[in-house]
Parts: C-alpha cells; sequence; structure tokens
C-alpha cells in the first residue's frame, strides 16, 4: 500500500490552460508521492450540478480514504465558506461549499465538516482572490493525503448547514414515473435521475414525446442506429442509440423530461 | 524498477465524462502503486480501426511488461469475447476482441491467449452490461499488473481465432506503390498505410489527385505553407504541410487513396 | 521525497493521438520511477509565444528541480538546436532552441545551458527528423530526472545566445499603461501582459475601445454578466466577466490593445 493516499480532481478548469498543472505543481511540492487522478476538468464553467453528478457518479469506485477535490467555484473570493467533509467510510472531499459535495453527502453518512481558516496549510497566508484550487484546496488535500487530520484544518460546523442544489427530484405517477435528463455522456446517452429501483419489479417503457422506446440490457440488443432504455452502469435509467447518439437524434438536452409507465397485459 | 508493471489505457470515453477516471479508481483501489498512462481516450466513437492504429503506432515505445487496455467496445454486454494477450516480448493485451489489438499481434509474436471468463478477478462477479471497462478489463489488467498469471484468468485459446479487422492494405502497382489514410493526426498530417520499407532504394514521389508532393526529410525542408512528403516518425509515408494543415489543405479524409510513382529519369 | 525529479511535459500535440503517451512511455521504459505532470498538450499548433506564456505562468508553482519539456517545435529536423537549461533554483528546462523558455530565463537566473548533442542520452542513436519530443527530449529529461548532470549531454553555449521572441511590451503612457491581451482561458478571460506591479500605488480604471470597465478584488464584486478588472491570480492585469465569458462578450483576440488610466478626482 501506498503510503499516502490518492488524490482526485474535478474542475471546470479544462485542459488547454496550465490550471490543472499548476494545482498538480502545488500537491508535489508539498509531497511528491501522492498518486492524482483527473475526475474531469471538462465540466462547463461554473456548471455545478453537473459536477456534483459526475462526483456522486465516480465516487463508489475510489478507495475509501481518497481525498476527492471539487472547484466548480463561481464564487471564488465571495463569502462561499471553503470546506473539507469527512465520510464516515473514510474519504474527504475538499472545495468551496456550493453542492458540489451534495450528491455524496446524501448518500454517504458524514464524519466531520470543516472550514478551512487555517492558513498554516494554505499554499500562502494571502491567497488570490480568484483561484483557491491552487491557494487553499490543493495544499490542503495534499496535507490531508499525508496525513493532517481535518481538525487542525480550521473550525467545525454541522453537516446539516453544508449547502446543497435544489435540483428536480424524479416521481411516482399513476401510471409510471417521470424524471429528467440529468447528464449527456460523450456517446450521447441520456443519464436521467431515476434510479434502478425506482423500476424494480415492473414491467416498464420508456415514453419520449410521442415516441415508445424499448427496454434492454444492452446496446447491442437492437440493432444499430436503433433507440433503447436501459439500466445505465451507474445505476439510473439511460436512453441509448446502438453505435449512434441518442441525443443528437432526439435532439435532448440536460433537463428534459423523461416518463416511464408500466406496461399492462392487454 | 518498480515492483508492478505499468498499464496504459486507450478507449472512446473522452475526457468529459469520469468514465477514465472511474477505470483509474478501480485500479488504484486493486494496487494503487501501478502507474497508469492514457493513451488516448479521445478515440471518436466506436472507431475500432483507429483505436487499432494508435495502439500500434504507441506500442513499441513502451517497456516490455506494459499491459496496454483498448477498450473501444460497441459490442459490450453481446455474446463478444473479453481477452488478455500475453506477448513474447512480455506486454499484455486485454480487451474485449473486436480487432483493437489486431496491429499489435500482426507484428508481434503471441505466447497465450486466454478468455476473461474468471470471474474472480472482475471487479464484481455480476458485471454491469454496458461498462466492461470498470467490471472486468480495470480490474483484470490491475491484477495483471500485480503479477496474476494470463492462467488464472480464464480459458486459453488459439491466437488464430482472433478476430481481426479486414483493412485496406498497400500494394504494388506497375508505376509505384498505392495505399490509403489510415489516419490524421491534431497537425492535420496524413498518415499512409505504406511503410517506408514499400519505398526503399526507390526515387519517389506521391500523387495526390493532380497534384505532385514533393519529398523530403522534415516539415521546415518546404517553405511554410507548402505540402511535403515524408517518412514519419512512426515509419509510415506522411503527408504534411510546413507549419499548415495538410488534411483541410488537400480536403482529405480517413481513408482516401495516395499514389506514389517511381521517378524515372528524363 | 521521491528519489527522482518530476517531470512536466507541454506540446502542440493534443490529446487526440497518442504522441504525449510515446513520450511518457519513452520516460517510464527509463525510469517508472518519475512522476510525469502535463502542463497541457492544447496549445494551438506551433503557437510558441503561448506555450511561452504557460510555462512562465505555471513555473513557480512546481518545486525546484521539476525537469520541464516544452516541445513546440515548427523546425524539427531543421538546424535549430536542441538544449537543456539549468537554472540557479534547481530547475531544468528541455527542448527545442526556439523561445519557449524565454519568459522563464527572463526571470529566473540560469545556471548552464549546453546543447543535446550527446547521443548517449537520446533514445536511439539516428533520431526521427520529425518527432524529437520521443527521440531526444523524453529520454534526456528522463535521464535527467534521474541524477544526469547537464554537463553529460552535450556542449556548453552561453545562455546570452538563446533565442527569444520578439513579443509587445506593455509600456507607460502619459494618462496610465498601455499593454495587450497575452492569453485568453477556459473561462474567456483576458489575461494581459500588464504586471500587477505596473499598477501599484495608482487608482486606476481599465478602457476597452470606448467603455470602462470597474476595478473590483474577484468576479463575484459585480453582478452576474458584468465585466471587471482584476488582478489575476498570476499577477497579471485581467478583464474577466462574472459567469459570463469576456472574449466573446467583448469579440476579444489573442493581442488586442489594452488601455490602462490612472483616475483623478473630479
Amino acid at each position: 500500500m501506498s503510503p499516502c493516499r490518492l488524490i482526485t480532481l474535478l474542475t471546470d478548469f479544462g485542459l488547454q490552460d496550465s490550471y490543472v498543472a499548476v494545482m498538480k505543481g502545488v500537491i508535489a511540492g508539498i509531497n511528491p508521492q501522492i498518486p492524482v487522478i483527473d475526475l474531469t476538468h471538462q465540466i462547463p464553467p461554473q456548471a455545478i450540478a453537473l459536477a456534483r453528478f459526475h462526483l456522486l457518479t465516480a465516487f463508489p469506485y475510489f478507495p475509501p480514504g481518497t481525498v476527492h477535490v471539487g472547484v466548480v467555484d463561481p464564487g471564488v473570493g465571495s463569502q462561499r465558506r471553503a470546506i473539507a467533509v469527512e465520510l464516515v467510510e473514510g474519504s474527504v472531499l475538499v472545495g468551496p461549499d456550493n453542492g458540489v459535495f451534495g450528491g455524496v453527502i446524501q448518500q454517504y453518512p458524514v464524519k466531520a465538516v470543516v472550514t478551512l481558516t487555517n492558513p498554516a496549510y494554505w499554499r500562502v497566508a494571502e491567497p488570490s482572490a480568484t483561484f483557491h484550487g491552487r491557494d487553499i484546496f490543493a495544499p490542503v488535500a495534499a496535507h490531508v493525503a499525508s496525513g493532517v487530520p481535518l481538525s487542525a484544518l480550521g473550525e467545525p460546523i454541522a453537516a446539516q448547514r453544508l449547502i446543497d442544489l435544489d435540483l428536480p427530484g424524479w416521481q411516482a405517477t399513476s401510471t409510471g414515473v417521470m424524471g429528467v435528463v440529468q447528464a449527456i455522456d460523450q456517446f450521447g446517452n441520456l443519464i436521467t435521475n431515476i434510479p434502478a429501483i425506482a423500476l424494480q419489479g415492473q414491467s416498464w417503457q420508456v415514453l419520449w414525446r410521442d415516441q415508445i422506446i424499448p427496454r434492454a440490457t444492452t446496446y447491442s440488443d437492437v440493432p444499430p442506429g436503433c433507440l433503447v432504455a436501459l439500466i445505465g452502469s451507474h445505476g439510473w435509467l439511460e436512453i441509448a442509440c446502438h453505435r449512434g447518439n441518442a441525443a443528437q437524434q432526439l435532439k435532448a438536452v440536460w433537463g428534459d423530461t423523461i416518463t416511464v409507465t408500466w406496461q399492462t397485459s392487454g
């Protein structure tokens, strides 16, 4: 086992600039042994809801003890809090308190939360007003990954006080369930917010506007170019097109409504 | 030397989603010491031939013993086989049996092939129907990189039974050779499938439609904006534009025909 | 501390091809323990000035001793020199002598410069004419990171002989200072070449064509959608749009002129 914990980085910085590299340089300067994995840096600017989705989706596949840094931070330099959240399972979340961690926190019990007020663990005592990823979040994460306890980083606050987004949920209807498209991936797959458990034990089909989309287990269960509804690898209902792009074919966008109806005989 | 082997990842997952990060999280959960290098994740969706090209092109530059994971997998969840291929030189290829490994296997002798049927080396005994990169290929690669022998992973099969693509070859003509554009790189360079050896000992020139493209050794042998034909760094005939973009200038696309003619005096 | 030094890679290779991976494979083949960080690979083809900007911007955040490889190299295979530059603070720059390192060299004292003429530290004695990143710069960097001294790599030359770009500077005017946009980042922020020190002790405002852009400390000091001028995290004057894209709003491009005027009472 490595002597130090893994760090993941999730930002809206893109890869064309050197902002991400700078965060990695700061981490390496504190502890060059820390492995760093890019979660993704291609969140559209300030798209907190999408960052929240990706962290929630990827979280279960990282070892307990991982330090996840999430910097999609339109309020940088304002009064918004900087936080670290330790989960009972051992992982730590580091970033601005703006909802990026909301999905994970809803599903995994929280052990402790602190505000990052102790400049001893920042890069410099007077951080830039516009790049806390470099000056606060990367160095704090590197110290946590190297063994610094949360209690050293700043003042404890109650988990209940953390900010979350007010996102549309899925809901039961008289004939099935309704939800929305919460993400569209690189393949044009529409990932809804309807969890597998909402469909369990039912015979169901998806209605997209006036179109019935057949249910299957995997993409190749339908001919190339055809639409298919299935439970995606992340555990949500997904609409895909075998060897095609469902988002383009359906002209779907983030937030579009999805209707699932129970199938009745006859 | 590192106690464990290097893993490379080649996918069509792109970098906007967290799919690649999830594979790295799974690997780190099995063995956090394994170094992981991204070959590329920007293969267009399901473009097996291009993935095959990139793996073949990059392969010689990795140390023997590297574990190369190639997941461009339109048939995920279907009856297509999951395989691991051990080469005589020591490297191992892990992914679906669909031709991505065909170029490497044609050029490097195979020691053993197995189908990945032993769930003891998967992430979970019941893998998702749509993300074998996460549930089968990444964990198998991590175990191989940590020392698990191929024989433990599943049933041996004959290398002759592996699937390859039926790609157009280059061919000798009465006046030279003909081939096709097998890749277009970031610079707009047209990489043909005509190997240096096909041109050896000849005085040659390239014909593109009605245009003669002069031969040179490097880009700057011609003035800025001019086209040039040369043997690229990968060993294939390449058409480039000095400080410009040959693909745009020639409106060339994947699969376009390239004609080379021997030059005769007079 | 790691037994070997960190390498960073800065290129115009993009991430769609396997060129970057090949450089990493070569490094791993020489010393698999070396940590490698991508500075950025999305420099537009041959954009030396932008590569120079990114290296200068990122440099201060990497630990002393880091080996920075910069390969934006339109003159590859020509008579342009290949160099390694050791700085007094301990870091080493490796790449073509074409100005990419000019910004760093202007700000950090140089200890020694050599031309990379000793093929003992190349990948092969006869390098490709078109990919010195793979055949010369990556292997030389890996050897330097592993402890090979500069003096072994080739002949010493004077730092004064190194090439730099002739870039527009900022200048004092009778009413303030003038400069240019030297980079536009992923968020559409306009990063000028006017350093904080040029504005120190003054009450200033930015004029963009006929428009006054108000001064603030951070993005959220102005309402969403509004323009703001501030000292960016890199220490240059920057024009941004809170939760928007200043470059798009102002139709700004690289090299546009920025005027700062001192504010007078009345």
